[in-house]
């Protein structure tokens, strides 16, 4: 038994030895049934100390790899389980938490089939015009950043984001009525992650989240992953129904209210004026903190902008949520929040475990974009550019939909919500409508509470205008087929790849 | 009282006269006092039937904000909350989850001073070398990327990362004898986030983790940040002591092993082969998981390679993880994991309501760097580079270190382990060496229980040749001035506006 110790390591003679049979064992160097040496005989060959062996084999027995008797020495004993042979023996199952098991479930109930065929025309993903993407600038910015910043673009950075990139951010909301500090802006990568962060630090299972109904399905999923319970207040043309809000709040004490007030997603509406002063009082004297997700607020194609929430907020209640998914490259994942001070410092000590920092590269182009004026000027081409589309698709509706169907008429952001003729279900149109070529987004995945099965959400951004028109004119074949031929819901769904944004 | 209904509208007619008057409260066009119209008066008005002025007044009076009695009429009556003149009124540390709490301690139990002075030399974050940085290749990738792909660079992308490029890092991975296929690949926003993911989805407050003592600070801190109970297992030069391991895996069933078996942080120690067999042995003995964190694998300077853990794998029971922030650029957040199938699909669920997807630029740019053999160049071009910092802050030492104190001499990786002479404290060096213009990350951060008062981590990768010698004189200096005029644990932290990696 040729056991090299070394006196020089820290590690105690005897685990040296310990250790030295051990990976015998494991390498097959040992089979079971070797004997291992007299305690006197391997201390003198070792030249240690008799009680040195002892305690390195009573270390031995205590794995159960080796036994001993006494007048019968000491031998390794046959593994129980002969590793080689053995089936995996890891049973995954057994070891995800609860967690992993809301995740999955609220993953499933939302899924959609996402596998379009090229010929398809997606009306489903909330996705801006990649026709429109500033290419050129991109280009040129990565150029102008390497050379105004070269290795600092690519080095480990701040856990909140870039400094200067912050300080830009806060002008920009400014420019929008919101005042606010580079401290108190996170850099996100992507906005969802701010949901995440916030939902993290604010929500335990069971407690209480107020959601619109029908909303964004990302968030449904962040709030049903982390086991909260949603509270449902619905939504009109003019937003959340704040009326219906306050005995929620009384009753359930959520830990925050979360709303899309501009352009919502799925249904276009827009709060009124006088609803977001009524919310934001509301919140005020119940305590509870408002999370304004605000992807589309600067996509108004007619009529007067609305102050933000955290614009009106003077009660430090608001945590503003945004994005360049939306209004810039959504594949950059850049989105940012801001938020009161203790809400920034809770998320950037539980940052430093989820990611660590944002991208240093795209955030020092993004910088680019906004101090040569690029994001506002390409921002000023695509209101126009959707606003087109918009009303292409309210024209297509106008001339193909069958009668019975029903629409939103927003004045900005993505989405138009639809509701179908009595008896059609969004789901069953789905599948008629895949074989059509044309795909859209059940209103059900958007619902906290069962509802939206008669509606669905269509984006006009997405697509340039012939496509849309030809997108409507295949989805009111599918729908007229499937009146004079119906059918129950589809219930097969297919794991989505792609996410629903 | 000019109230418009809307009788398009889904909201019931009574709701619409209760969001008119809340509106009107909030707004203070009917401030404390005011008087609301009789019931009949109203409906009369507004063309309704009485009883539906009677649900909204009733309605109105459960908010709190309207009183009526019999005989007096309804009035607005006074906010017992004067919102306009209220303090704020959200007490955050009310609403903080306990495991916001946790993550906080966690981080601030671990927190360095990252706040050097421009001429301090930072010895102390692992960062990769800044002056060898791929810039002209990347500046390169970028256009021809651009030219490929064009808007396809810049859409959502998928969950688990662009197929392209996880079918490269498979083929990379069996470049290092690791047989993956691209389903089991999932790309990483940083190998922080596959620690989060995988924290998420298999530790629940309370579970058990195994980690080496010493071992990865960001590690640790997302274990103790899920309320996870850390089994410490030591390490010597040889890595994790696995006769100590069976002990632990019998008395406390843990969910997984995390180790880093090659040139290890803080310690630089590589598991030896006979352990990694036995390793593995065990862990499938006992159906428990080990995530394989392989920062450095790809960073030998000397010596034979040995197998990865997921190379020598045939269980199925290893998880690995792997990162460029070692090997390319830090600043670009691209990591990897390669799992079983059931994690890839746990952590794809849960990633849906994190961040949804990696970065679809940054991914094609490090597409188009692998299939060039530019990655693999420029590791070429690190080795020697490393190599010959490493021998420079090694002769450093010989020549300025103070008698009693002792280093590790790593065959790769990124570290130096060093053990100061005793009666020194590594915190009060740091204090001691900051004023010298020297940092260095004190051994105690990456203690899981508690150790590590007297050793210290020196990062030999991030700095010329020149600095580093520099660097360790610095040191030296300061040391000897400590053992000469001895001080007591610095106690004092700074918040940690950059992370220790």
């Amino acid at each position: 038994m040729d056991i090299q110790l070394d006196r020089n390591d820290t590690t105690p003679l005897y685990r040296q030895i310990v250790a030295h049979i051990m990976e015998g064992i494991a390498l097959g160097r040992y089979p079971a049934g070797t004997s291992l040496p007299p305690e006197r005989k391997l201390a003198a060959h070792l030249g240690v100390n008799r009680t040195t062996v002892v305690a390195a084999y009573r270390d031995l027995v205590a794995t159960g790899r080796v036994e001993a008797r006494v007048g019968h020495g000491t031998w390794v004993c046959a593994d129980l389980m002969d590793d080689a042979n053995a089936p995996p023996s890891i049973v995954w199952q057994t070891l995800f938490t609860p967690a992993a098991g809301r995740l999955r479930e609220s993953a499933l109930r939302d899924m959609m089939s996402a596998i379009d065929r090229p010929s398809t025309i997606s009306l489903g993903a909330g996705t801006p015009a990649p026709d429109l993407f500033p290419i050129a600038e991109y280009r040129e910015a990565v150029t102008q950043t390497l050379e105004t910043w070269g290795a600092e673009m690519f080095r480990y950075g701040e856990v909140a984001g870039w400094l200067p990139l912050r300080r830009e951010l806060a002008a920009w909301m400014a420019q929008a009525g919101v005042h606010t500090t580079a401290d108190q802006i996170v850099v996100l990568h992507g906005s969802q992650q701010g949901l995440d962060m916030l939902t993290r630090v604010l929500v335990e299972p069971g407690d209480a989240v107020v959601v619109e109904s029908p909303t964004y399905l990302g968030a449904l999923q962040t709030f049903r992953g982390a086991g909260a319970r949603l509270l449902p207040v619905p939504l009109d043309a003019h937003g959340m129904q704040i009326e219906i809000l306050e005995q929620t709040l009384v009753r359930h004490r959520p830990k925050f209210i979360y709303t899309l007030p501009t352009f919502q997603n799925p249904t276009g509406a827009t709060m009124s004026l006088g609803r977001r002063h009524a919310l934001l009082a509301l919140a005020r004297r119940y305590g509870i903190p408002i999370v304004e997700d605000d992807p589309y607020g600067d996509l108004r194609y007619e009529g007067d902008p609305l102050p933000r929430l955290a614009a009106l907020d003077t009660g430090g209640g608001v945590i503003h949520l945004s994005t360049m998914s939306k209004i810039f490259l959504p594949g950059l994942r850049l989105a940012w929040l801001s938020a009161p001070l203790p809400v920034v410092e809770a998320i950037t000590m539980a940052r430093q475990t989820m990611d660590v920092h944002p991208n240093s590269a795209a955030q020092r182009v993004l910088h680019t974009f906004l101090t040569r004026g690029w994001l506002a000027a390409h921002i000023a081409e695509l209101r126009p550019a959707y606003a087109a589309r918009r009303d292409v698709m309210l024209a297509a509706l106008a001339e193909y939909a069958p009668p019975g169907m029903t629409w939103s008429q927003p004045e900005g952001g993505y989405f138009l919500w639809c509701r179908l003729p009595p008896g059609v279900r969004a789901r069953a149109l789905a599948t008629e409508a895949a074989r059509e070529g044309v795909s859209f987004v059940a209103g059900d995945v958007f619902s906290p509470d069962g509802g939206g099965r008669d509606h669905l959400r269509l984006n006009f951004t997405g697509n340039r205008e012939a496509e849309i028109v030809e997108g409507v004119r295949r989805l009111s074949v599918a729908l007229r087929r499937l009146q004079r031929d119906p059918v129950y819901d589809a219930t097969e769904t297919i794991a989505a790849a792609r996410p629903v944004v």
